[in-house]
């Protein structure tokens, strides 16, 4: 199973007023993991979007458990891999560490999405290629 | 049950490069709509932890499902009351609209957290008040 | 000349470590307050970018001082309006008042541009329309 | 003259409709790149603050000039060193470099703070120990 790590350095930016890493940014870091995952994949972002057509990965579910905070000065590191396969969606799932201890968990649900003009919304779910899920085995 | 109504406009900041509210942003939203829904019941945020001597109200588990995207220049409410109340924790229900359709629902479990110095982290769960749980009836 | 109000309530995810504004979401206020100045002369941004074809109106340069923090819970009111025309460029000057207190000033220059598929950038400058112009008089 | 070199890499959360870093975040970047200047010179913020009892090092006066856009995808370099020492005040300059060309500058001007109850704002400038300076030389 592909696994991804990436260090992240918590930022004074990135903190509330109680010194601790406003919650919403945990999000905004796993997505970045998400995409990091796929660049060790072999894709990065933009090249994920070129090389498949798709518009990209949107997120449809999204779930985070805090166990314990991480404050500015921190670094931290995520684990990052895929859950499961479905036909257009996957889940990816995330474990932060402060140290040794699992200090928060995120898990997401993503549609593969293709540009549609014949749909309202312009855009619709597709099957994940088996060329991209060969990858993450 | 004590419900808040809020309006939020979409700005182009919180829009990603498919120029739909990029998701972290969402639960920004969600929190700002929380402290709201305090206010209505009678405290702002400043208010709630000056008079009940609180650190704040810490998240430790959120989710989030999102059906429908906005777009910058949107203007959607949300919905937002109070799940269950545990002993020390709550839950924050949120409904997103966009016009009259259920967009992305929110749920946020917090808890009632005071300074405590004894305890290794400096703060710990404690009971919420009556009078804080009574005015959300 | 036009100029714009816009209220602004501080929220918790705006503020630092400090319990005051994060500096760089003041420029996300001024941005929300451009568009709101647009919006008073008869162009939400999307409609701005769709009736004269423009790719947006990005900053070049821009600049703020800060005289006085906020914290959260404060509700802050931002005065905005054009500074001056060049030809495909134009400022915009905001005032942030904390209650009768001059707290923050902005200035922001941007350009008035157009997608242009024969330049390397893909996007240009263009002549800001007078039809544009004569609204914010 | 002590300078920085901190590697970014652009995240899809980092840029806009466009496609291309919503400009606030520049002030995040840089506001990160401040403080990996002084950890070069040997205290990380939370060391700074704690060493020199002091408040933190808001920022008075900030102002970036926008070259050229960068991308989601892009990994940019910035280059942060100290302009100027005042009495209580500094400045620190940034070049944002998107492989060989200078994309974005960057100037802050930002203050020595220490708290002091005895004040209406609760802090206030205090002089730049010589011990600082000298790291920076």
């Amino acid at each position: 199973m592909l696994t991804n790590r990436k260090e992240i350095h918590i930022e004074w930016g990135d903190c509330d007023p109680l010194g601790i890493v406003y919650f919403p940014r945990y999000f905004e870091f796993f997505d970045a993991c998400t995409n990091a995952l796929f660049e060790k994949a072999g894709w990065s972002k933009p090249e994920l979007m070129k090389t498949f057509g798709i518009a990209g990965i949107p997120m449809v579910d999204v779930r985070a458990k805090f166990m314990v905070p991480s404050a500015f000065g921190d670094t931290v590191v995520v684990e990052s891999k895929i859950g499961e396969w479905g036909k257009s969606s996957f889940s990816v799932e995330h474990k932060l560490f402060r140290g040794e201890v699992l200090a928060v968990e995120g898990w997401e649900k993503r549609v593969w999405t293709v540009k549609d003009a014949k749909v309202a919304s312009g855009i619709r779910g597709e099957e994940v290629p088996k060329e991209v899920r060969k990858r993450f085995a």
